[in-house]
């Protein structure tokens, strides 16, 4: 990779590891106050940095003794002066208390990010998954070929 | 709107005119050689020009007498020296030869832009409707107040 991506993958790798932890404060500090998220579910968009730690929060919550593994493949950035772009699959694992994977599901996800004062942040994220034409259902499952 | 982001709403003005031209190399010229699309539609994703022309071509070959016009809204710019990035909800709404407005349907859009020798081109492109969580199916009527 480019060494000038190395600052945006530095941030996706807090990412993993902040999920992994399910340290809601590390994952909020990865993002801009007012960031806009176009999340994969139920909403169009999510506002601010308030939104974004409710949601954050609220699966971290659910999760019980499980932990999230995050998988990233295909990792491709646009590394810029002031603002920078990231676009990848992750996979996001389920694993009980007793190392055991539950399930697995996968997400493509684009973020944007601002170089600030407090180094890079991500401004937008956009995560979704493909959509199967006749059934309007997502797909979740990502072949290995494609 | 920051003068910055002129260029980048440039290049959603002439993706607009593209899509109700029906043209298609008007639609490629926007786009990096390399780009690579993260498609609402049954795909993972779509890499290089070419992919994305044969596409492209489907589409608006498929659209008869019909027109499409396209209305953006919420469109946030994150102007940057040589790397820049918009997102905004797309409404593509299927016009009759006659002038009718025959369907509509929401997307959210997210572009990365690299500024290149021949002005700014999408690099990236990421195109969804969120998903019901209950249901799995693609949301694709944004609720005006949301």
């Amino acid at each position: 990779m480019n060494p000038s991506a190395t600052p945006v993958a530095q941030v996706l790798e807090s990412y993993r590891a902040a999920v992994h932890a399910k340290d809601v404060e590390a994952f909020v500090a990865l993002y801009d106050a007012d960031v806009q998220v176009f999340d994969m579910w139920g909403q169009w968009s999510l506002s601010g940095i308030a939104a974004w730690r409710a949601m954050v929060g609220e699966w971290f919550g659910s999760l019980g003794t499980e932990t999230v593994r995050v998988d990233i493949e295909g990792l491709r950035v646009e590394a810029g002066q002031d603002v920078s772009a990231a676009h990848a699959f992750l996979t996001f694992t389920g694993v009980s208390a007793q190392g055991k994977e539950l399930r697995s599901m996968t997400n493509r996800l684009t973020m944007v990010f601002r170089r600030t004062g407090a180094g890079w942040k991500i401004a937008h994220e956009h995560t979704s998954a493909p959509i199967d034409h006749a059934t309007l259902k997502a797909i979740l499952q990502r072949a290995p070929a494609v």
